[in-house]
């Protein structure tokens, strides 16, 4: 059976995302920063709204997905923010990556006012967003999850439920940001050690791929780097913040983590050399006295 | 058809790739630095000898399966070693991991002898060895091939061939173990950030093995940590030796690793503790402030 389902942020995963709950049979309220983003949906269907306000108004469901947790208090705080909108007993998807001990506290924030709140960040890319096949690493009570319903899987393949409190989905996704973002300067570090020796780096790239060393996105990232092809899918500048995120979380409890510090140096030494809004495999630019493949 | 092939060095690998060769018919003389093991060896078939030169006197192919480039060197050159006893011709086939600008040099010193060299590192593990299943990263003249015939294929489910100068599989063994190194102890950061921020680790694995902060590694290691059992399959101190390699290599160019010297770092200071014999995943050890599984 339809819902009436808010939107908010229509970027790579959210637009994504929309499209999966209107074919899904739900009815989307969607809205979006920039102007005449949301009016192009709503062209295949749905109703596009000015304000988060506008769009969560009648809606039992507010799914968040913008880019950080600044953005997310302007989507629920600010003017025409959602928050005070927002229908007593309706629930607000959090599908951002944030800090986790922010995301817990917005938990009880919300409480206050009367609203169901779900940890959600999601992992994927903008294909499998459009596919409704993204991941999501959710937290909740009981109450959020009940009031979702079974929209969520509308939108993923998977849903992962990680705990009964708000923080614990989002602490999943930083370890995993955590892994992606070392793993993507890893990749970098060692097809520029190839490089440098003069092994062939396609035949590098087949080995790996098929060996012991091989990761998820060593695999999925240096394909750009042989095609020297940077068009950003995922820009330096995400893992310059997310790999933020994760030596923040763990500041808070004095926690060492050398290779996410040493990694995130290195987005940081790409991003200030101007490659910030390349895509993330850019970091192997941080590596002087190499000679990249060139784009065909 | 049937070759006499020597193998020398019957650890967890060698003795799988022996049996390998043993099970594709072939007659192999084996040999090994502890007492009884080659005796063992040849209680299912094959022959026993006393020493590499022994082993090597009538065969056509030598392959080498020792811990690293000093074994190698008394393998072939110390006393009893089979440089001097090889045939004219035959080859000598390389199965450490070692500095490719030593093993590049090796080439030439055999070739000095009337011997045939392959460059031939090893990836894939004991159960892969046993099954005839590893990987060789290869290169090496095109006589040193000849020489082989097809004898690699019956121990290993793929034969890269790299380059006809040997050095460029050994560049490709230093590259996949930088990712394998930096990789362990990116999993083991990841996994020790989960469990200080009280994150269930069995829903973390379950998690980072469907998304893409994922790594061959990750799936194949931490189930070691979340059953508490540190029995080396791979042991810490292969790491030191390994991500010392890596390094050594970068060096010798002067060029900058920053994520395997802090990876390497995390495994010295593992083998300082106390853990080197244990298994690589016991790199989170040095993790502080959290509680590790317990083995049941």
């Amino acid at each position: 059976m339809g819902r009436k389902i808010a939107l908010i942020g229509l970027g790579a995963m959210g637009a994504g995302m929309a499209g999966s709950l209107r074919r899904a049979g739900h009815e989307v309220h969607v809205c979006d920063a920039r102007a005449g983003v949301a009016q192009q949906f709503a062209k295949d269907g749905g109703v596009a709204c000015a304000t988060p306000a506008e769009a969560a108004r009648d809606c039992d469901i507010v799914v968040s997905v913008v880019v950080n947790a600044a953005q997310t208090e302007d989507v629920l705080f600010g003017a025409n923010g959602c928050a005070a909108a927002m229908k007593k007993g309706s629930v607000f998807v959090m599908c951002s990556t944030v800090d986790p001990n922010w995301s817990a506290a917005l938990e009880g924030r919300l409480q206050a006012l009367g609203l169901q709140y779900l940890d959600a960040p999601i992992s994927g890319g903008a294909a499998k967003a459009a596919a409704g096949q993204i991941t999501m690493m959710t937290a909740g009570r009981p109450e959020a999850y009940a009031a979702c319903g079974d929209v969520l899987e509308g939108m993923a393949a998977k849903v992962y439920k990680l705990g009964a409190r708000a923080g614990a989905g989002s602490k999943v996704k930083i370890v995993n940001q955590l892994l992606a973002g070392v793993h993507i300067a890893a990749a970098a570090e060692a097809m520029a050690l190839g490089l440098r020796e003069g092994v062939d780096p396609e035949a590098l790239y087949d080995v790996i791929t098929h060996s012991a060393g091989n990761s998820w996105m060593f695999e999925n990232r240096m394909p750009h780097v042989l095609a020297g092809d940077y068009t950003p899918l995922s820009a330096v500048d995400i893992f310059v913040k997310d790999l933020g995120l994760v030596l923040d979380l763990a500041r808070a409890t004095k926690f060492p983590l050398p290779l996410s510090s040493t990694a995130h140096q290195m987005f940081m030494q790409a991003s200030s050399a101007g490659h910030g809004r390349e895509d993330d495999s850019a970091v192997i630019k941080t590596f002087p006295g190499i000679e990249l493949p060139q784009k065909k």
